[in-house]
């Protein structure tokens, strides 16, 4: 019998899109379960830890998108070969997850002097992690962790969008021309630019990694 | 020539204990540097993302916590075998890791109404998580991921004693027998009894695992 996919998260990109990036990379078919805001309260006690994502595979249901996404990436070919490998590929995604984190945290702050200096901390972090990948990203050809792509790539595609929109559509590898290779080697894989132009479009979107497709 | 481990991290627990005892559990010998809060604005520039833990192993630095206890448990013969084994792994750690960043956030705030709801939301997180650990200890007899040690373990043995810490010496697995055998089947293993015997006390800390090796 063939493994079935179904993932829960919200009508959002944030920390479900990986997922569905690394099962679409990977031609894995997935039913994408979307919850609009509202709908949460009623959903919430329904998943076993109270949080979205969760992945259900046949009739096992996982929680946690890091464990989830490093799952995924072993069966689609998208994690190392080796321990030495996969910290390459953990240290880049956990570099990544830290500025995204900050990203997030900036964009739900309601207290307006908080907001602000968290923003401080966003602007400073950003280009020493975007300044690391960038030499990652010279020394591997056009990827972030290893010389091929991995799941901390797509980890990078993903945050680089919602990071871009949460700062009112600023480009923020715009000085990094080894990160922009990363992005063009990804949306130029089949799998990913499928799923990228058949993904509904979020009306809250200003940025959308279509853009880029349609541009190229 | 034998591979070289040295540690950089504050004289603390927190996020480099784990690291610690994931060296101690497998006999590798480290250097244990440990700066000072006041010493930190001086070392902060000598690290790679100004961030520790760093741990050098040889003459290459790695940072972030998650990675480096995952790489650390590979060699220890504390990971998993497969894909599924590592999946269940990773799951427990994570869940833990929500857990205690709590628990850091609520430690570290400093306005009084946002610390009492992030209290709120600790101790409406740490059972939620401690029911889930609790039903794996009963399935693993002992163990929070596989029927074996394995680092997800050491991550709850480090969490706990920051956690009763932070809450002010509250037992937070009083009310979880298997949870309190896990402590149990760490505490026994002469290594990392070695390393918790040895390693330095902290004046700040309440409770030490110290105290629960004494009393058996």
């Amino acid at each position: 019998m063939a493994t079935t996919y179904k993932l829960e998260y919200f009508n959002f990109t944030g920390r479900g899109e990986p997922i569905r990036m690394i099962l679409s990379y990977g031609n894995l078919e997935f039913e994408d379960i979307r919850y609009a805001r509202e709908e949460w309260p009623k959903v919430k006690p329904t998943t076993p830890l109270g949080q979205v994502p969760v992945l259900h595979i046949n009739d096992k249901s996982i929680t946690q998108t890091g464990p989830i996404c490093r799952y995924l990436a072993n069966i689609v070919g998208l994690a190392g070969n080796n321990n030495e490998e996969n910290l390459e590929i953990d240290v880049a995604a956990e570099m990544i997850g830290d500025v995204l984190k900050t990203a997030y945290e900036y964009r739900f702050e309601t207290d307006e002097t908080r907001k602000e200096k968290v923003k401080e901390r966003l602007l400073e972090l950003m280009p020493i992690i975007f300044t690391v990948l960038e030499e990652n990203a010279i020394r591997n050809q056009g990827y972030i962790a290893l010389d091929r792509v991995t799941f901390a790539d797509i980890i990078f595609l993903c945050a680089y969008e919602d990071i871009r929109n949460i700062l009112e559509n600023t480009d923020v590898i715009a000085d990094y021309p080894n990160l922009q290779e990363v992005k063009k080697n990804l949306l130029s894989i089949e799998s990913l630019k499928d799923w990228i132009q058949k993904r509904p479009t979020l009306p809250i979107f200003i940025y959308d990694l279509k853009n880029d497709i349609a541009s190229e």
